[in-house]
């Protein structure tokens, strides 16, 4: 089967990576194969460990060149309309090609028209919430349970920011410390304002309660001017909450016994309350082998005909 | 598909209750019906709400007259020989019968014995370990990594007693009031001495580490005789722990920064380290809903060909 794929910076370096390094090792890897990579420099045909364009052209292009049977996105979101991605998944899906991505956005623009067009062709989406932290998926093995509620802590990059100013530390240095580690962006306006965590929230909300929402319609308040994120023993943390009423991102005053209070630096969780029962998920919320591996794992799951 | 209960006791009717409170909500249970179910007493042919023996039998001639599909196995464990789930299971597997199971000795006993029957009859087992909260189907969707280490609190009567012991009360107290609860069972040796977490721990490392170990392989410390369960901040807790040299259940110390401290009363939770990040899962380890809905979620993960 051929894979092609898109984007090739952190993430998608990481994701080939791990393909070659599992390689021998997995029954289902035995027929994939890199059939080409394209970044915003051209398009590579086939693998070749340096990136080297062979053809000029972009996603569509390639995807004409290369004929895959799964496309695996790892683009950088564009939240004005999806695209190029939103535009090669209903291409894809229309032909039966499977698409897993990592890029939220044009899940959090265009959930059901895309999951519309889900058939032959599947789509797998892991890496756009927790990246290879089970989220999506988690909710795959909960069939038949009625989701009621979700709380998560989605956004690594603030809750670093939240956990250094519950040291002590001022938000600007906080801020300027995540930037030094790699957690947050040059431009951290979408972690700080809310924006990823409401995206995320979107797209979650759309595929465990069956509703029908967009980024857009998901009110969303940050940690932009927040004074202090503790209080005696009290922690601020910024919470994507939603039950049957409510869709919300906000800063919210945690006590210890609440169980996301515990969740600390750029870990993430996701709590989830069915008809049944009240399940929490903890780990890494981001980086390039973490989210590579959120698309990897539904590789696999889509090979053994589970997504 | 005709699905014969094995086992009629809280568990048991929880399962068949759920599937008739999902019936009509899910396209999966569409063509399942519960063709009989059997328990000490005899064998009802068909479900009819209340049990009334229509044949004098136990399990077997239960399986030669139903002919069923699936078996779901939620009778008590025998950690003598495993029987008669265990010879159940063969049987079925071999006829390409699927088997769903809560109970945990026939897989504590002889796991790879029973793997290896596995063909066109499929084998469900999320409700041996941590009941309805992913465990066994967590690993499902973490393919292709490598399992290094794993750690767990997988008794929830323990872990409640230890609780109760952290707060204050002396150990045969919190024992009385788990058993008040229900948390306990009249005799709780096999809870308070460690060997129901080392049976889980047993399942979780043949499927999760690709080891070979019985419940007999099993270093095992219960928490009988241990004289208290704080250490200024620090909990002791019964902690479930494997990695490459070492499987083992015994009291262990923990500081407040570790997850599994966080873990009161009767909730489970499970670590799961591999070669790419580590996932923590927590939630209800134990009630009669929640270990139906682990058979019940395996149902459907079975119909939809995941399991």
């Amino acid at each position: 089967m051929k894979v092609l794929v898109a984007g090739y910076g952190n993430v998608g370096k990481a994701f080939v990576k791990l393909i070659f390094e599992k390689k021998g090792k997995l029954e289902e890897l035995k027929d994939i194969e890199i059939g080409g990579i394209v970044n915003r420099k051209g398009i590579m045909v086939g693998y070749k460990d340096q990136f080297t364009v062979d053809i000029e052209g972009d996603v569509f292009t390639a995807y004409e060149k290369i004929k895959p049977d799964i496309v695996v996105d790892t683009m950088s979101a564009n939240y004005k309309d999806g695209n190029p991605s939103l535009s090669l998944y209903k291409l894809a899906l229309k032909d039966g090609t499977s698409v897993i991505t990592t890029n939220k956005a044009p899940l959090a623009l265009a959930f059901n028209e895309i999951m519309g067009l889900v058939g032959k062709g599947r789509l797998g989406f892991q890496g756009t919430v927790m990246s290879g932290t089970p989220s999506i998926n988690l909710l795959r093995i909960l069939p038949g349970s009625e989701v009621k509620r979700i709380r998560g802590i989605l956004n690594g990059t603030t809750n670093f920011i939240l956990t250094m100013m519950y040291n002590g530390q001022p938000f600007e240095s906080a801020l300027k410390e995540a930037q030094r580690l790699g957690y947050a962006e040059e431009d951290p306006t979408l972690d700080i304002n809310g924006f990823d965590a409401a995206a995320k929230l979107t797209i979650l909300v759309n595929f465990a309660m069956k509703k029908s929402v967009t980024i857009r319609d998901i009110k969303f308040t940050g940690i932009q001017g927040i004074k202090g994120a503790y209080d005696g023993h009290k922690k601020v943390k910024l919470i994507a909450y939603a039950d049957e009423n409510e869709i919300e991102v906000s800063p919210k005053v945690l006590t210890p016994e609440d169980p996301l209070y515990h969740i600390d630096g750029v870990e993430n969780a996701l709590e989830i309350m069915t008809d049944i029962q009240t399940t929490i998920i903890r780990g890494p919320g981001a980086g390039p082998i973490n989210a590579a591996y959120g698309a990897f794992s539904d590789l696999i799951l889509l090979k053994r005909n589970f997504i």
